[in-house]
């Protein structure tokens, strides 16, 4: 009682009765505190989204910027170039209303979209020096080696209704993934509340892949985040593997037209090859993956499944020497453009499976993350899960080629091949004496390329120059 | 030319010729500065982890802590407050050795590990004040706000020698996740590096799980970090589910008596049922996984997996509804303790699964985890995946009672057996239309008690008072 006494009389000295009447409520200086209902802060329309703070981004069509490739294969085509033709063009249109922004922890230029310095540049408020190179007071690009202040930063942005795009080399974006993942809460959990407005996405880019870390090495490979994004529920993830400049430039339209989700575009910056003209890349976009005609026969002994543009390369060429060796050898291709489609949480129409994979065929996944990332989508067809075998980044890295990269993580061509003459050669579709041959000869060629990288520390012309070619 | 004459004459300028002679070398004065190699930063023995830095920790035999558990499903284990005393008990026997510390983000008090303050304190060098508790200049617990601070911390600690134990809240601890996997990294390339000694494992501590967060909801939900260390390659990281106290300190002195790796023990702390003796612990963690004699029968004609302890709880529930309801139908149960047991990377000997699991029986899981990463594992048993069906954490959470979140994520005790009796009664194991009833009666349990928490706001009696009994 005497402890009770001294609280009673604790909270008394705060003379609470001069302050409220029980009859009347709060005195009048104490309601004159309370803020007109329109100054509330949860009445501030930048808490809410919606239409009052948000404008769409106008966007330029992404055939603006496409690359020839009615000739599939045709050299030349680098994801973030496009993309940075593309955003430059994205600042230019929506230079007045200043609703646009970009963040990155990188170096816009070794990320290779240094064309938006055509429009914008890097924000700085530090006194400038002539030497000084696309910094400036109104710069609406924020580089900053510091991925929690720009998580930071474009959350703030975004919920205020402005758009954004946050690209990252690949393997730090995951220094955010608790950040994210708080984040993804707040969106699955607003999407519940009519009363709350739309904001747009969160769009990150994923670049300066883990497959092309020559000078880097093992510490800058980890394609963790993929897996933290799709692992949330309600339908509002998407993660997206564009194989070339073409289907890089759809999403990136696509994305930056979405609202009140997480977009993830993960594509690599080095010069590769063209594969999809702009209509077919939005054919492939509409669907998520897409049989690739090209690279396909009819009734295919054998179906390659590929996500990634590194990962694609391989599969392709795995099926150029498959179909140079082995001319009646029937495969198809297929790539898989959005991850998301395949599964978690019944957010698309159930994907009619077996029109890409066939009912019963064997199957090779080449995936750019982790072979169990694409597992786990698998495991839900319910299928006997002996026909698929999955390739991907197990962890194998070092400061080496890039196709060094491939082959230490079983994904070069040369492993692809191996595995389809080894499985046709157990099934007979390949005469077993033939298949064991070819399987022999490609092993030989993993070790003659160990001695070549040894010897040049590069890797060799037939790979560094290999053109897609199919002799059918 | 006039530009590399002005780099040359910039060179020049150091006068790098005083300092150095073509033919005899450095001069002295400079030689001088070289340390003597015993000096070297390399050299330092603190660099290399072994022997010459590292003493083994003395550690307490787990059965010192032990609960009696001869009867499974005795209430009263948390495996929190087993951990705690184990701890102090770590604590006191290598106080003068001084190499034992451990780590927490956390109140060690709202984590149940408070024991250990009979030994040590936490960590402050501020001026301490007359109410200040269980802290000292010499406190070995680092409790400190900053997952990022107290992971270099433990890193830094354990290269040169000590061991550590990191103890979070379940959801945070994936803030640290960039820096967990690059330690991962160093790990298994240090592994190829005979010239490198051994370093102690870093051990977490999950707790305060995801499950158990009735007063915080959803944002405290998330057990991506298992995801996390589940796909590093190098057979260096196990993660345990202890399923009671008994098997938690089975696991933390295993756990702490390990070298080179990474270990995470996710384990709550609130008061649970106990299940294992000493001894069976002891038999789980050496197979990784154990059929529960006490909960199964001969000849099973359904299956449940559990792997984590509040998980654990809701599948033994539902075989004492089923036993009760259907004495007929037999059942079996299998705990999975170590789910890096159950494969990914070829690390352990070949499971025999079917042995655990039957060879074509329905198997229901029930995971404390994301299904999906339980799916990526049973993706490599090459099985029809039709067979298996995989509850887990779906991000469906709240602030809400803790049978409503196992409602929520569909892994509760009427969800499971809603599942058997529609399996068994499409299989005809259970009579059609028994069956559909008992899925009635229990569709009917769930609305009732969604009435009841939303009159109440706790679980009912049935629920919270819960036994085990197994009628066969």
């Amino acid at each position: 009682m005497k402890e009770l006494h001294a609280v009673e009389n604790w909270l008394k000295s705060y003379n609470f009765g001069e302050l409220f009447d029980p009859k009347k409520g709060f005195i009048k200086e104490i309601k004159d505190l309370v803020p007109d209902p329109s100054l509330a802060m949860g009445n501030s329309k930048y808490a809410r989204g919606g239409k009052e703070v948000m404008k769409d981004l106008k966007l330029p069509p992404a055939e603006q910027f496409a690359e020839d490739a009615k000739i599939p294969g045709t050299m030349g085509s680098s994801s973030m170039r496009r993309a940075g033709l593309y955003l430059n063009e994205v600042f230019r249109l929506n230079k007045d209303v200043r609703n646009f922004r970009m963040l990155s922890p990188d170096e816009t230029y070794s990320n290779k979209l240094d064309a938006i310095f055509e429009t914008t540049s890097r924000a700085s408020v530090m006194p400038s020096e002539p030497w000084d190179k696309d910094m400036g007071r109104d710069g609406r690009m924020m580089e900053m080696l510091s991925e929690h202040s720009l998580q930071g930063l474009m959350q703030g942005y975004v919920l205020t209704g402005r758009h954004a795009v946050f690209a990252s080399y690949e393997a730090f974006v995951q220094i955010i993934a608790s950040m994210a993942d708080q984040y993804a809460k707040f969106i699955s959990v607003m999407r519940n509340y009519p009363w709350h407005g739309q904001i747009p996405s969160l769009n990150y880019i994923l670049t300066s892949s883990g497959w092309r870390q020559e000078h880097n090495g093992f510490s800058h490979q980890n394609p963790g985040f993929i897996d933290d994004m799709l692992h949330k529920r309600g339908c509002f993830t998407r993660i997206f593997f564009p194989p070339d400049g073409n289907s890089t430039l759809a999403v990136l339209k696509d994305s930056l037209a979405t609202n009140g989700g997480i977009n993830l575009i993960v594509a690599g910056k080095t010069l590769e090859h063209r594969w999809l003209t702009p209509e077919l890349a939005q054919k492939e976009l509409k669907q998520g993956l897409m049989v690739w005609d090209f690279a396909s026969d009819n009734d295919p002994q054998i179906v390659f499944g590929a996500a990634g543009d590194y990962l694609t390369k391989e599969a392709l060429a795995a099926i150029s020497i498959i179909k140079s060796e082995t001319p009646k050898v029937r495969v198809r291709f297929v790539n898989i453009l959005e991850l998301s489609t395949l599964g978690v949480g019944g957010c698309h129409v159930p994907l009619t499976f077996e029109k890409y994979f066939t009912k019963d065929k064997p199957v090779i996944f080449n995936f750019h993350g982790y072979p169990q990332t694409l597992k786990e989508l698998l495991f839900d067809y319910h299928e006997n899960t002996g026909r698929f075998s999955v390739h991907g980044y197990i962890e194998s890295g070092s400061t080496t080629t890039p196709f060094d990269m491939q082959v230490r993580n079983e994904t070069s061509r040369y492993h692809l091949v191996m595995e389809v003459y080894r499985t046709l050669g157990a099934l007979g579709d390949v005469e077993k004496a033939k298949a064991s041959s070819l399987v022999e000869k490609y092993q030989n060629k993993l070790t003659e390329h160990r001695e070549f990288i040894k010897e040049h520390g590069v890797d060799p012309q037939e790979i560094e120059n290999w053109q897609w070619t199919k002799k059918s």
